[in-house]
């Protein structure tokens, strides 16, 4: 049997040369119609595999899986069946979508009934998130240091562990969600009394995320080793901040109201499996690491990641460029990081890895850095300018991984900023 | 019909003059039997009510319950009833409870279904907590301030703004459960290089929290004047941590690991109308605070606090005692400050109020106050000194009110750290 992410495979179904989810990639996440609640829904080309149909058609009736699992709201009761069960299952649909097995192909009829157009589909959050977890991986990330640690010890300590707070998971939505400007204390400048009023410093964070994919007992910490066990894969994240909010924060521990309001996902999770071709070497570690964040092996992975602006009724800018192998720390060991004080872990927590910016001028993750580095407002198409995000603005996040003509796609993670509301 | 928080109100339930659970408590809990599973259940004097047994005999009729919401590991689908029904149903109980109501006191057979002895039974956790907030809220607290910010600004910035960060909501426990002293990087005095090793500052931290009763959706804020309604009501909380941990976090944004590994919370929740008779006059605050902060009326809540060690095999010795009644900040204006950007909360969300100590050297909320203030390690009566929590120590926090001979008590807040695993 040839791995599902085997270069050569090819699918019955057309699958456009750029599109994220050839039948290399299968994701999972869930959707509804106009006629169904939600379910589980494995992307290819631009449709979505019904997993409950394919389920209650038997073509998955090796798996003796209950539907409950399949037409639910959230991933977690699916992945909650362990590793080895939903990769057989990944498997088992790239072989129903393989070009060279009839099962699916000459049955017109089950096709009707199994996929969906993705214009067809409404995307939902894909897991119930119980804690999410947002770490800083970008050692030269200096701009984020000056502004969030005294920089040279922010810096050195950095070498020696992963940084990271707790978010707030309420706010975490899918993508194609809109939000209204938020509003918080700000202390306008050359005052010493704040102001209740709406950010003017709107500002996307460029950052992905893993969902954890098996839970832990409080106490029993994950090596860097087992981590891999405990990931079920990787999103795109808009990371939203009103740094203006900051201001009276900075003091405090915790970034709090400026980042909690929301925080943008986007709707299709890439197993690891799927990205095991891009592992690439990760940074040298320098100082050595403590013994429980040692590693080996390629674990980093190169993933392309664009942030374009499409401000009302105009075209999408593309804005940054940048790539998330040059993350100081692993996810393998930003897990391992995380239970190291025997902290547990449950399925579908979230954690994410802060704004990634690479050397070149036009990567950066999020505006502040922009404007930090380039110490202008940057032009769009439309001639508008922009130092922070503007009303009405969307602000779409992109990520694909491209090599041996395979390109495996994250999709979108996508806002849209409204006005800011009166009460 | 009398009000159920009324002080004349007696139950034909003998109960203790210094029972925490008189009749015009019945706060809500989570417990199981050796033969029952997880079900609501109210404390009265040293029983617990059975609520799901109570529904099956019929005791609940007019409110046509589900016994699904009663035989439940979790306390948010009743919660989630929404405050009139659940109030109607304590009312309910409170009659039947009364010494005058012959229904339940004249009937042996139901009571000996309904009622279990505390000592029978396993207490659980009461809520699935969804995101878990930290407030400081203490604006007096200026060894924290010292600690944690540069200390004038923050003692100016928390007149303004209470000061907060997210928790880790996964390792929030019951009380009665150990745990192993957890391990972390520390940096060892006058070296540079930290050390992976199990923390030499284990502390508690003295806390009281409140569960939202009531959900927002997204962009929704909730003002003083109604986050009553969003208040189901309140627990003790001991906000364990891990001191050294902090001097490589310090830098960052967010007590992270070194608050992360377990919070304990007692397991009755004590609603808001049994609180309201020792609601009392909260501080002066000055300056004036901004518009959506503002409030009227009595509304910090008059809490005596108390902290023991118990070593092994000894005595507890009474450490601390507080009151929550000088709390800066309210309940309320914390719940309107967290909505203030609009982030949504959900039923079953823990916000707490971190350490509080009060003026008098023998109040404080943490080992670590305790040493900065009194410059000494703290003498136990079995003659051993603590400066942080030893192993084997159990941490036991208390709470009650007290006011015209009724006493409204929270039961305990209890922990024990066992010694670091090897792994």
């Amino acid at each position: 049997m040839i791995k599902a992410n085997d270069p050569s495979l090819k699918s019955w179904i057309e699958v456009p040369p750029d599109s994220d989810f050839p039948i290399q990639n299968l994701p999972f996440g869930i959707f509804k119609t106009q006629s169904s609640s939600s379910r589980v829904g494995i992307a290819i080309g631009d449709q979505v595999l019904d997993m409950s149909i394919l389920n209650k058609l038997g073509f998955l009736d090796d798996f003796k899986i209950d539907d409950s699992i399949f037409t639910n709201q959230y991933l977690n009761d699916f992945i909650e069946l362990g590793k080895p069960l939903c990769r057989s299952i990944r498997q088992r649909v790239s072989n129903l979508l393989n070009v060279n097995n009839p099962e699916l192909r000459d049955n017109k009829n089950a096709q009707y009934k199994v996929l969906n157009y993705m214009s067809n589909v409404q995307m939902q959050l894909p897991v119930k998130i119980g804690d999410y977890t947002d770490f800083y991986s970008d050692i030269e990330r200096n701009i984020a240091a000056k502004v969030h640690t005294s920089s040279k010890a922010g810096i050195s300590f950095r070498k020696h562990l992963p940084l990271g707070y707790n978010g707030r998971a309420s706010s975490i939505v899918v993508s194609g969600t809109s939000f209204h400007r938020p509003k918080g204390q700000i202390k306008p400048f050359g005052s010493d009394l704040p102001v209740f009023d709406s950010t003017k410093q709107l500002d996307f964070g460029l950052e992905v995320a893993f969902i954890v994919g098996k839970q832990t007992p409080l106490g029993k910490t994950v090596s860097t080793a087992t981590a891999e066990d405990h990931i079920f894969g990787l999103t795109l994240l808009n990371g939203w901040s009103a740094h203006d909010f900051h201001t009276p924060e900075d003091i405090q521990p915790g970034l709090f109201l400026s980042k909690r309001f929301i925080t943008t996902i986007s709707p299709w999770i890439v197993t690891l499996d799927a990205l095991e071709p891009f592992r690439t070497q990760g940074c040298v570690q320098d100082p050595k690491v403590l013994p429980y964040l040692e590693y080996s092996g390629e674990k980093n992975i190169d993933i392309n990641l664009e942030v374009s602006i499409q401000p009302e009724n105009s075209d999408e800018h593309l804005i940054s460029k940048s790539n998330c192998k040059n993350m100081y720390w692993t996810i393998e060991q930003q897990l391992a990081h995380l239970t190291s004080n025997g902290c547990n872990i449950n399925i579908g927590d979230l954690i994410a890895s802060r704004t990634i910016c690479a050397q070149n001028t036009d990567s950066f993750g999020s505006m502040l850095e922009l404007s930090l580095k380039e110490m202008k407002a940057i032009k769009l198409k439309d001639g508008s300018e922009r130092k922070f995000i503007n009303d009405n603005d969307t602000v779409i996040i992109r990520g694909y991984c491209e090599k041996n003509g395979v390109r495996i796609g994250f999709g979108e993670a996508k806002g849209k900023v409204l006005e800011a509301l009166n009460s």
